[in-house]
């Protein structure tokens, strides 16, 4: 599946996924009136005005990017109502040509984790028939439960194509809390020690969390190539680009997923250390940067509420040349 | 809402909690082909079975236990229709007066955790209107990103009386790779070491990364409080009771919920370290152990498939009685 998506980008000179993060602050009163009327202040009325947003801004914007990524708490929060509006949204995503990443940050035990990979990216048999039930091409996972958390996610991807972004180094303030905290050394208790041993856990002394996970994502993805990448990636945010460095330099075969660029404050100059030296290996999300673009600076005044999928166009055309410039610089 | 559970626990003395984790596997034939000659090989088919299975093992053990523990991968992975069954699944545990602990393992960046504590503990206003999405107790967190991923639970939970249960130290068998990581000492990097200091990282020199998300668990529940305890609570396995005792210790006034007992391995002998002096503090989890007994010695020869609600109360009492006399030796 790797490999779709960078024929995409490269198709598309389009390192970017845009994120289909809807809230409702963001959707035109307008949409959300239009759906009132109809359903009442209901889940359902909330439901119809995200899908109408989202297919606005698909329409208006497919044809320059590889991939959106739906995030699945912006549904979720509607209820089942959501959930139907999330999966329309990645039913007609694809029937546009789109690569979806299910942005879910899912990640359990073992027999769990395999549940969510089934969810998200695998078949389910029911008698003879095998059902899709999200049927996304790449999932977000959480990487706190250890490798058995994990590989069932990997074992879904090499059954059925598909691909995975394992959180290495999250793009939020205190995403540093655990993730930039030094592994090794120290005074262990021997209690803690004699487990680590029996458990066989690594040892990586001196160096932070996010980078043990780093090397952990390399080994799930070796058994997953598809061409130059594999199809486990990392997330990494642009808020940090010195740990992105160290990432990229510690998964060569892994892409890296790269959120934080813009509302976060990820800037396209510090971009270029997540990219290798072949111009791949990352690709970009902006999420309320391009689909709540008609309410901010530059766009609001060129595009009222009714031209919200036109500011987004605007947005992602803006964003491709801010990053691709920053890239050839 | 801790109080609420409490009282549950003390009242039918049972410290414990049904996992509602119906795999098709343990759904009895029969269920499922009724379902389907309905239904045809549907997800709609298996949901059905799924919410017939639950409700039939909630009739027969609602008035031994004081909760329920939905793991909503199971639910997931039958798409939308297995959502519904998880939602009616949810509901019908309200109607008989269970406490209902979501297992979904959320947590992302501030903003997306806000949405996904307001999916499954809070409310959201359509227009006037505020709607519960899930409206679940309590639900399960996970900490990788640090406070400001699990921080907006903590909010919602206090606005609207819930709970959370944050992972810790989970029961699988790599949760060590990660999770008991020595944290401190060591020669880290000069980059890593700075932008520990800038991000105000706490130093926890010596001790293992779980000890760390405990002290945060604590901080993060001290204004939670609801009696003697906080509404923010912990994961701790019951395969671990080594690290259950330092947990223990190190969040006092959190609950600690304890999954692995029974089929992941754990003992009730060990399960003594997770309880405070007051006889309260943990609630042990079993799923497998009781919804499929009717598979499992000693109760497969006593029940077939059709009486599979009996197997599970049996499973239910030998629980209570186990650990019951376990906690009072």
């Amino acid at each position: 599946m790797i490999s779709k998506l960078i024929d995409g980008i490269v198709d598309k000179k389009a390192p970017v996924v845009v994120g289909l993060d809807p809230n409702l602050k963001f959707i035109p009163p307008h949409l959300l009136k239009e759906a009132v009327d109809e359903k009442g202040e209901t889940l359902e009325a909330a439901a119809d005005a995200i899908f109408r947003f989202n297919k606005a801004i698909v329409d208006a914007t497919y044809d320059l990017i590889p991939a959106v990524k739906p995030q699945i708490a912006m549904y979720e929060q509607f209820g089942i109502p959501g959930l139907v509006a999330y999966k329309e949204t990645l039913d007609y995503c694809h029937e546009k040509g789109l690569v979806v990443i299910a942005d879910v940050k899912r990640g359990d035990i073992g027999s769990t984790s395999e549940s969510y990979a089934i969810a998200h990216l695998g078949e389910v048999k029911v008698g003879d028939n095998a059902c899709r039930p999200f049927d996304a091409d790449f999932a977000t996972v959480n990487p706190y439960l250890g490798t058995d958390g994990v590989k069932p996610f990997v074992d879904v991807c090499n059954r059925s194509d598909k691909g995975i972004f394992v959180l290495v180094k999250t793009s939020n303030p205190s995403s540093g809390e655990f993730q930039d905290q030094t592994i090794g050394g120290g005074a262990a208790s021997e209690d803690a020690e004699e487990l680590s041993r029996l458990e066989g856990a690594d040892v990586a002394a001196g160096r932070p969390l996010f980078e043990l996970v780093a090397d952990k994502v390399r080994e799930w993805g070796e058994d997953s190539m598809d061409g130059a990448y594999s199809n486990v990636g990392a997330v990494v945010g642009a808020t940090y680009p010195g740990q992105g460095e160290i990432a990229r330099r510690l998964m060569p075969h892994s892409y890296i997923l790269v959120p934080g660029y813009g509302a976060q404050g990820g800037k396209a100059s510090d971009l270029k250390v997540f990219f290798n030296k072949d111009g791949l290996g990352a690709i970009v999300n902006s999420s309320r940067g391009i689909i709540a673009a008609y309410t901010k600076e530059p766009y609001k005044d060129r595009f009222d509420e009714y031209h919200f999928a036109d500011a987004s166009r605007e947005a992602v055309k803006d964003m491709l040349e801010d990053i691709n410039s920053a890239l050839s610089s």
